[in-house]
């Protein structure tokens, strides 16, 4: 791409720097941006700023916050018994939009994978094992992807959590809600086969 | 969705104001842009906002510029004589990538547009007849595209370009290079029926 323009260039090179976005899709938020008043403009650059410079990891259970300790764990009203290990803040936000969870959470920040140099001792693995100590729940429920690196690191916190008084347990996994049978992949249906659970009539 | 902090909900909402960027791409770019160094995000905003405040239009032809005036007005090896009038920035920036255009062009700022409002007194319509007037070059070409908004546009343009001594000719239309016959719709197949060229042995 050839510019006519230095500025409108470094701008369209630092937007297409994020994932799934190429210098054509930059182009046209470039485009976009020029003709926004320049509040808008200044106030989106302001928010993207502040990413970096006012935003904490909570003290408690490392998910990004305003304050020292995030909303959640401030939350009198949370069930402080059930803590809930997530990846990243995007699995908290999707368990959260559920409103089937009222307990409190522990984010990892990542989870278990050699081939890209992530070891245990880059996660927040150590705090969740002082939390449980100190906390006491009565259940820590692992919440992650169903991949690879999540079952590798849900072996790994399993299997440090046995040292202390406190129930494991994971998510289920099976065939999605509305999910066709015969469309469901085989690894998938023969998992959901044998942690089949009991029938009952309500 | 619920957040967990202002900050990140604030950042969300001004990308998600993006065409074309929904919630759920935004809330990935902010967690792309958490995991960043402070630098760098300080250069997008930095990029971001240097698009009001440091950009220019053209004085001569309007396309954004750094400078009072833009690189290719100013370029001596350009030649004067032939006008290639677009609509916007992204399409100059496509007939430049061509190579195949040594001219200079004017940059109309949109189309004529009754569904949206604009009218040829938005456009910078006045200014290209002060350029011809002044300017006196041999041609004018109208690369506009081909929609309704795009004929209207080159119509009213054409009639304004009679009272002066110039040609006016239009970009071809036809099929693509590399189309397919029978998968050309009958439009544009039509058209390039009508708008056959002699065929040239060279």
């Amino acid at each position: 791409m050839q510019f006519t323009s230095q500025i409108v260039e470094q701008a369209v090179d630092a937007l297409s720097s994020f994932p799934g976005i190429g210098k054509r899709t930059a182009l046209r938020l470039v485009m976009y941006l020029m003709n926004r008043p320049e509040s808008e403009v200044a106030h989106l650059a302001d928010s993207i700023i502040k990413l970096k410079t006012d935003l904490h990891l909570c003290s408690r259970c490392r998910t990004v916050s305003d304050q020292e300790q995030c909303d959640i764990c401030s939350d009198s009203r949370r069930d402080n018994q059930l803590i809930c290990v997530v990846e990243d803040f995007s699995d908290l936000m999707a368990i959260e939009a559920t409103a089937q969870f009222k307990g409190i959470y522990h984010v990892l920040g990542g989870l278990i994978s050699p081939m890209e140099g992530v070891g245990p001792s880059d996660l927040s693995i150590e705090l969740l094992l002082e939390r449980v100590a100190e906390e006491k729940p009565k259940e820590v429920i692992l919440a992650l992807s169903a991949t690879v690196e999540g079952d590798t690191t849900m072996y790994y916190v399993a299997k440090k959590l046995q040292d202390f008084d406190v129930e494991v347990s994971n998510i289920a996994r099976g065939i999605s809600v509305g999910g066709e049978l015969e469309y469901v992949d085989e690894i998938t249906l023969g998992r959901s086969l044998l942690q089949r659970t009991q029938y009952t009539l309500s």
